[in-house]
């Protein structure tokens, strides 16, 4: 391997950029200019007209209606530095960042804005907020990067008085690190660029970098069960969590004593994924590794995507394993990398995207081993062009969504996950259920697939759909969305692989568990949160 | 690497031991001969007389306390033949394979004896027998290889009105194997030993090889947790499960849609563990390996045990992972390798165990890898000899524990699992607290240890405690163990690496997890077996 493929891995990668102040409804920093490419304007048809829609601030809301007692009580508990009801701060806790949420502030819909925003400042705090607004029938929505896609801080406001958004970050500070055990604990609040910078400094990365990582938060990562582009190498953010705190209306859960324990169920992997539902995550232990030295991504090309597949897999079972290894599709293969200087004479088919993170002999013999079994698989190697580019553009995407809805164009993904056994049939089957339904309303889409990570028995499966806008956004997507998790259920897959299940996924979700896991959960729920204001509506 | 030191792995091995019928007090097969080892017997002192306790026929049982009705109820239900209330069957389902129930059952105590044993044929029959067991408050203990070493299988009697063992022997089935996602679908009545068979036969294997191999089943292996002995390289059985089926009081419950999801909590993480207590695994579905073509076990030596531990460590952070990885400390080197054949010249220290499976290739690559780290770290290659006298000799130590009681010796094991910052200090604080309870009643222990499973963040650690017995050894253990579960939780260990919960270890269960998490379990239990009588007592 030839040290140009090899690159060091320096301090001013977009593992460590600048943490970003996002504004609804807008994705990501402000400052950064996101022009739609070539290719995606074309999507938009010419005849399209920039439309961005309801200025925020212009956005009329609701008065607040957490009772006086309550706003009274909070103040002196958190100080009234800590407790907005100002317009801004509401709209900058409305909803999180589906298309249907950016569609929905756009069109001047503030109607799911929280009465109030709160910051705690301590574990201790939000133990006696979730207290009081329990005693006063106040749902509270736990808030990190708000960049929830499924509806997760939207809570049901049909049993409650009211909703307050309990912003964590003044719980922004990483704890300790254990360096002979290789973990650090941070606080729920600290945002994920800020975790991996803070990490960087001591020499360990926490190796997880979801598409959000501009916005999210590590709480977030907790309750959501967060994946990160890098999980084949780190693995997934609810397998690193060796230890975490529960704040619930009832009191504090610690959870975790070691890596791994028989001391009855996993209660880790009750809450992890609990989405708000049973409380607010306040800390986390998570497993830290050191910071990799070097790194060298690169494409590889097969000729469709089962072949494609089949080579994934063999890594995925066999190893060994990359730190990062996607597939497009052919679509999303002839879409992405339309400039066909990315992949020289090996245009078509199917890229995948197989990066290593290391020390440099590890680097080196890593690739090595890996491009043997994808040559074998009847991979062709294109090189670090499509890797590179592939690696310093994969935090855009989330900027491309907002000037295509100005344009005119739905944008939206969804995902699953499966066994490898049925990852054709699932894949056929909801990009086949998607297309038909947005086709029976005249707006045919194109829809794009990748796989975004492996495991030794399966895959996820990530779509991005692309087409005209109807006349009611809102509502064709809807149909679209209710067509795939019917496709995604009939062939036996997961609702969802790393997006989570809020609202919008939270039917799909209750026939994929069975009426008695629901019952169970809901007794959980019961238990400690008995008021039922954790996030109501959200995941139960 | 030479030839010599890699091997075949034939089908010979012991991966392929026969189905043992287990006798009750005694351990495996018995016409396997367990004679005492020379250091053993030294252990037992020159007075020592063997006595081999209580013939179990001539344990007097209490008559059957099952209502007339039930007993009725469940030979209509199960057919006459699979509903019996013999003595032999009753006394082969009393208690599990501690030393306290070994030496209950040699004293001729047979108070823990169930009424019933019943062997149902399907999932449907577990669920209706369930249900008629509920009706008629009468507790339901499953069973699959009975050799719990925690009282596991010894249900309160408080609150029921009687006792039937499950013995699920008939649900023996390998289900299915899907060759492509690597995955078996068992039942949870099949032995160990017979599902390696079966997947042997098939060009795979389970890779899960816990000390009580030669007795324990599928369904136990998922009820409590179990860690096999190659859990290095192929993970622990919690780590396996894609898929389970639990049927409870209620009805039936199916977990596992997908490898990994994030469609809330992980709920097979909530029955893993549940040792009975939400009702009974009849099926699960688990992760499969390629059977491997070659092993290569080999001794290492280290100085001391904090050099090897360092060793190790190093291994489970950075690679290259062995298939098994193990490391005694320096007492329980010497009494096990006391033939200085063995170590050769490299006597003392501490004897670290490194075996690598799979393809020749692969073997030889991870071996030499794994060598280079471990030279790096101070130790010294001590050859194939004891890593292959371990390799056979591994399912041999229960055996052991029957003839050193007979003398007169009394020899338990404990175990728990901690961070690596944390192994030295509650190594020491164990020993220490064992040493001393023993001490004071006269009894001086030799205390032994070894880590036996090592992951990125700790390791567990394994002690074997032999001493003389004392006049009432059941008491004697008893005080022992009360000072050894206080030092592990006044240490932050857990209570329990890989032996579970079940009756011994339930008061420092619940300290370890906290009131709150309690109530929420007790919350779930009460929603699947709104009656208690599932497994009352264990666990919860």
């Amino acid at each position: 391997m030839s040290d140009e493929a090899r690159r060091p891995n320096t301090s001013d990668d977009e593992t460590a950029l600048p943490v970003v102040t996002m504004h609804r409804p807008r994705w990501g920093d402000p400052t950064t200019p996101a022009e739609l490419p070539a290719a995606a304007a074309a999507l938009a048809g010419s005849d399209a007209v920039a439309d961005p829609g309801v200025d925020p601030a212009a956005v009329v809301l609701a008065r607040p209606s957490v009772p006086d007692a309550l706003h009274a009580a909070l103040r002196g508990l958190l100080g009234a530095a800590n407790v907005s009801a100002e317009h801004r701060d509401r709209i900058e806790h409305t909803r999180g960042y589906s298309t249907t949420d950016l569609l929905a502030l756009r069109g001047g819909d503030g109607g799911d804005a929280p009465d109030l925003v709160v910051t705690p400042g301590s574990h201790d705090e939000v133990v006696r907020l979730l207290a009081l607004c329990a005693e006063h029938r106040v749902a509270v929505v736990p808030f990190t990067g708000g960049t929830s896609v499924v509806g997760g801080l939207t809570p049901q406001r049909a049993d409650v008085v009211g909703v307050v958004s309990v912003d964590l970050r003044r719980l922004d500070r990483l704890v300790a690190v254990d360096e002979i055990s290789r973990t650090v604990t941070l606080q729920a609040g600290l945002r994920g660029v800020r975790a991996e910078e803070l990490l960087r400094a001591k020499g360990f990365t926490l190796g997880h970098f979801p598409q959000s990582y501009a916005g999210a938060g590590i709480g977030g990562y907790a309750a959501t069960r967060s994946a990160g582009q890098s999980s084949a190498g780190y693995g997934r953010f609810d397998e690193m969590v060796e230890h975490l705190v529960l704040a619930t209306p009832r009191g504090t859960m610690e959870l975790g004593t070691a890596p791994r324990s028989a001391a009855g169920p996993d209660l880790r992997q009750l809450v992890l994924g609990s989405e708000g539902a049973f409380g607010i995550i306040t800390e986390v232990t998570v497993r830290i590794h050191p910071a990799p030295a070097c790194r060298l991504f690169e494409g590889w090309r097969f000729d469709d995507f089962d072949a494609g597949a089949a080579a994934l897999r063999r890594l995925a079972q066999d190893g060994p394993m990359p730190t990062v290894l996607r597939l497009s599709d052919e679509v999303e293969t002839a879409i992405n990398l339309a400039d066909p200087d990315e992949l020289g004479a090996a245009a078509g088919g199917c890229l995948a995207v197989v990066g290593h993170e290391g020390v440099a002999a590890e680097v080196d013999r890593r690739r090595d081993a890996t491009a043997e079994v994808l040559h074998a698989a009847g991979g062709r190697c294109v090189g670090p062009g499509p890797g590179e580019a592939w690696r310093t553009g994969r935090f855009r995407a989330p900027y491309l969504r907002d000037p295509l809805l100005d344009a005119g164009v739905l944008v939206e993904t969804l995902e699953t996950v499966t066994y490898w056994s049925r990852l054709t049939e699932v894949k056929g089957a909801v990009t086949a259920a998607v297309t038909a339904a947005l086709t029976a309303m005249d707006t045919e889409p194109l829809v794009m697939c990748h796989v975004s990570h492996v495991y030794a028995a399966g895959a996820s499966l990530y779509f991005t759909v692309v087409c005209p806008q109807a006349r009611n956004p809102i509502d064709q997507w809807a149909a679209a969305k209710t067509a795939a998790n019917t496709a995604i259920r009939a062939s036996g897959a997961s609702i969802t692989h790393h997006h989570g299940v809020g609202r919008d996924h939270r039917d799909a979700y209750h026939d994929e568990i069975g009426d008695l896991a629901l019952e169970a959960l809901r007794a959980v729920k019961q238990t400690l949160d008995p008021d039922g204001i954790c996030n109501p509506g959200i995941l139960l």
